[in-house]
């Protein structure tokens, strides 16, 4: 156990239902929006993936001796927020919003697990390893603004407005559950500049690899 | 393989389809009525379970040199429509749909596959066992009548209704797919009426299970 118990039952609460919640609405984007049948097992494909991460998580909680839906509770207003706000209007959206807003997400909670123990770290790596899953996502995304460039200004201001409502839910998180917080804040040590230049960076790495030019 | 490789691809991209559409659908129901995280994840992990089935039967159609594509799009319009038929209202229809509707749909192709080859049916038993997945619904279904019995009516013909729209649906893809309605046909034999009391059987043993007086 790391000596932060709180923030490490925050941290696997907030990511359980990080994955709990993805999976959900990824299966429920993947019904709504796939254009092809392939399309759509390929975004199921991801969805099973997290509910097998939030297994993982909720069992770590459980070995833990904390009550996994307590550890989830304060997080579902947040992220379920997030997700209100970040509904896909159509395919290229729900596409980008699983590369680009799952991205900038994730390296939050890697940051985060920095200082916790090394078992709980392992867990986390492990689930938050991406390995090239959403590649397809990249695929699809750029192959359709190679064809229809005027579609970048419009996915651009929506991976935006999707880091926007990532910041403002985070400080909601932040204000409600100070140990998550501390950890952060112990993770980037006195360098916090530089926590969110790599965040930034990762952000616009992805970005481009969709062939959506970053905004500063 | 057996001796009716069209009805084997049916039979195995009629469920493929099956399971993928139950597992998205029922990952939206559990994001819209769940009343708890608890109910969430139980629901999730059903969801999960049907996400799996299909990458089996995915694979085994690939194995076959079969396109699971190709397989499955004849059922996309039946199937699609059975869900929009059936889309349920509240908590309590999601959960008799996931135990009476998805109970009837698989006695049929558990009928179906009594005459296909070995390899092919050791599968089909095995995406269709239950293994008591769904107890949980059962459980939640006849704790809520207990405590109120006035909704017993609108539930029972809820279930009726789903079983209406399955024929309704079935009779489309019957005419749609004669060697896949030709091998229901050869398992039932010269005994249609049994395997229809077969059927009959097992659906009433579902409504009694979750409290429904079965309405003949």
């Amino acid at each position: 156990m790391s000596d932060s118990p709180a923030g490490v039952a925050d941290l696997l609460g907030v990511l359980a239902y990080a994955e709990l919640t993805a999976f959900l609405r990824l299966a429920e984007d993947a019904t709504r929006h796939a254009p092809s049948l392939g399309d759509r097992a390929a975004l199921g494909d991801l969805a099973a993936t997290e509910y097998a991460h939030f297994r993982l998580l909720h069992d770590r909680l459980t070995s833990l001796g904390v009550d996994p839906e307590e550890a989830m509770a304060p997080f579902v207003g947040p992220l379920d927020g997030w997700h209100t706000q970040t509904t896909p209007g159509d395919w290229l959206e729900v596409l980008v919003k699983a590369y680009v807003g799952t991205g900038i997400a994730l390296d939050f909670y890697r940051e985060a697990a920095a200082r916790v123990d090394a078992e709980t770290r392992r867990l986390v790596e492990e689930v938050l390893a991406d390995e090239g899953r959403s590649q397809f996502a990249v695929e699809r995304v750029s192959a359709a603004l190679k064809e229809d460039p005027a579609q970048g200004g419009r996915l651009a201001l929506w991976a935006r407005r999707m880091v926007g409502e990532a910041l403002s839910q985070g400080q909601h998180v932040a204000a409600a559950r100070p140990e998550l917080a501390r950890l952060l804040a112990e993770a980037a040590g006195e360098d916090i500049t530089r926590m969110f230049a790599r965040l930034t960076e990762a952000h616009g790495r992805r970005m481009a690899a969709m062939g959506l030019t970053p905004k500063p």
